[in-house]
């Protein structure tokens, strides 16, 4: 098989991940997808460095199997925490969902505020690479440790979560017009969000990756050529019919066969 | 060393099995205890009966190394889902949290409640051990996913968790007078249980349990005859400093030196 044919391998800590899947099957439709969710071990969020980092080694070294010709790292965690050494040790390109974040963060006037999970906002992944690109950019980041839980829980349209998220939102100074959502959860609760903070531009974090997958696809790595429609394979570490329904949500489409892979 | 003064092995998926530890230092101060808590696995309560009874024995494999006398499962998910095959396995006795929670349901009149995590309330634990008292007891049930995160949030006297636990609490029916705490960490949420359904009688599975160890040391285990206080250990499978922090919210009492165990 050419290079070009050879699938892209998408992992995260568990189902958030599929809406980076959804980005990717709007934006390069003719792809093989893998995607693997760590569901056993999730969330990665409140984790430590070490630890993160040895699951998302892990995990790479399954999607290995597949040969991917391209590793995305779907989670804000594992992208904070892992990526770097899994960069060091794969036979394929990875990319992670903060670079692509933090760039389209960079290139807005203003400051940016950043949301994401305990684990993601302690490593301030995000505003090193923001400020690699501009060392001035002020950036204000808050934990959220319940939106994770509050999309898994499916209360989109919801008075609660809009006082969540406004709780949240509000530990962001006025003059915030632009948030990046720093985790793959939350574009799924981005009308409550919306609510509660009207006016803002939101960056997601999974758009902006997938944008980035098209432009590798478009240079070296080469557009897959053998079908108009590629597949998605899923494999987690743990399924449960909730975690099945849920990922449905996610992934805006049917979750169909998922394969179960023991960790 | 004789077989009383051996410590107690306790397990938890994380860190709400510290509420059971604080009920059993201020029952049965005098034992050494052994806490061990999957801090990199947790939660538990959103995984499969397959993942949870496997994570389960290697737990009990890891607190064998410390030779106990008894090991307490002080988590509901684990006990529901993995006590039989520890039971099965372990040279040492094995106790859950669910027998004695059900026995003290079983002993009220009228009908009861369960709350509880997604993967209690799905093993109908609760009420298989509730029936084999008695077999006419009237039983609702109400998975909570929102609790534990907000516990560990530490909104505990907040109107946004007071409107989570009224949500959830709505479903249970009127006459439902008395309610088990079917999770380690609802303790912490007491207060705002009892505004959100005021006059209700609350079961705290892991109060009930220290007190079934009480008896079993009593009995045939024998209480340790070595000193006036006991020491306690706590090892978990990954360790934040956020982590600590919460934990000793839970014990009540500062949380000392945790060890780190790779799993």
């Amino acid at each position: 098989m050419s290079r070009a044919d050879r699938p892209i391998g998408v992992f995260d800590s568990g189902i958030g991940g599929l809406t980076v899947i959804h980005a990717l099957r709007q934006l390069v439709p003719q792809e093989e997808l893998i995607y693997l969710g760590d569901t056993a071990r999730l969330p990665y969020g409140s984790k430590s460095h070490h630890t993160i980092e040895r699951y998302t080694l892990q995990m790479g070294e399954l999607l290995q199997r597949h040969d991917p010709k391209l590793i995305v790292i779907a989670c804000n965690t594992a992208s904070a925490h892992g990526l770097p050494a899994l960069q060091a040790v794969s036979p394929c390109p990875v990319i992670g969902v903060i670079e692509p974040g933090a760039e389209a963060a960079a290139s807005v006037p203003g400051p940016v505020g950043i949301i994401g999970t305990l684990a993601t906002v302690g490593s301030a992944a995000y505003e090193a690479a923001i400020h690699r690109r501009d060392p001035a950019k002020v950036i204000h980041s808050v934990a959220c440790p319940l939106l994770v839980p509050l999309a898994e829980e499916g209360w989109f349209d919801d008075p609660v979560t809009d006082s969540i998220c406004r709780r949240y939102l509000n530990q962001l100074p006025y003059e915030v017009k632009t948030v990046v959502l720093g985790c793959t959860h939350y574009p799924t609760l981005l009308e409550s969000l919306e609510r509660s903070r009207p006016g803002t531009r939101w960056i997601d974090s999974g758009r902006v990756t997938a944008q980035a997958v098209d432009r590798l696809l478009q240079g070296r790595l080469g557009y897959r050529t053998a079908g108009a429609r590629g597949s998605l394979r899923v494999q987690l570490t743990d399924a449960s019919s909730r975690l099945k329904e849920v990922g449905s949500r996610f992934l805006e489409e049917e979750l169909g066969d998922v394969e179960v892979v023991d960790i």
